[in-house]
């Protein structure tokens, strides 16, 4: 049995971690603020989890999505799940703007053009702020 | 303001409607069985939603997803909300197998293969299986 990345690794600066889950925000030049929620036990989808399981994911997803919006003021939050490489359940989320590098494509389809490199470093000075109210929310338990 | 074509259109063929949310067969070539679950208010983001309005919605996406699971037999289940082209809150279900277009990429990636005829046409000959199957799931509100 091959080993999974995110059985072994944290996949990404974590942010918050309980025995459940954890959220990591990703390291992609194009896409300051890019977060993954990742369940920490090895199950493939979301009809794996119990429902309770899943509305504990999404209640977690939400709360990331929450902190994008209020800091990063995105055009649109991008959510899936995909694991078609690592059938590990994880939630993508991506804050996406108008004149990022694939919009209004998925980040996955062709790249449409260069974000510029002012433009970026605006979004990568957001980063501090982004941690705190991700990490703000993830500890609001109501 | 632009029209929005879920507003206007089912997006679909709909298989389950109720007053919040309806669910769609998606007709694509590559992926029988590419079902939509599209919330009927036109909000944008999960968290435009109240969070009991969140779990209706998601409820009825893991309905879904179980059908497509138990019926289409796929290798794994990607969901998506992404609307950046329509902002119109709705959840990609697509059923992905190794001989698909994009496996393992998402399919909104590059075309990696042609998956042979008879592989679909098999695929489609199962669509009888999943509608009953959606429409008994999400008439299970327990």
């Amino acid at each position: 049995m091959a080993a999974c990345e995110l059985c072994e690794e944290g996949g990404g600066e974590v942010l918050f971690r309980n025995e459940q889950l954890r959220i990591v925000l990703v390291d992609d030049a194009q896409y300051p603020g890019f977060c993954r929620v990742i369940w920490n036990a090895h199950v493939a989808e979301m009809t794996d989890l119990q429902p309770e399981q899943r509305s504990v994911l999404m209640k977690t997803v939400c709360q990331v999505e929450s902190a994008l919006r209020e800091v990063m003021q995105a055009e649109k939050i991008n959510l899936a799940s995909l694991g078609n490489m690592v059938p590990h359940l994880h939630w993508h989320l991506i804050p996406r703007f108008s004149d990022d590098a694939h919009f209004p494509s998925p980040v996955w389809a062709a790249v449409q053009r260069q974000t510029a490199d002012d433009i970026l470093a605006q979004r990568r000075a957001l980063l501090p702020a982004l941690r705190t109210a991700i990490v703000r929310n993830a500890n609001c338990s109501a």
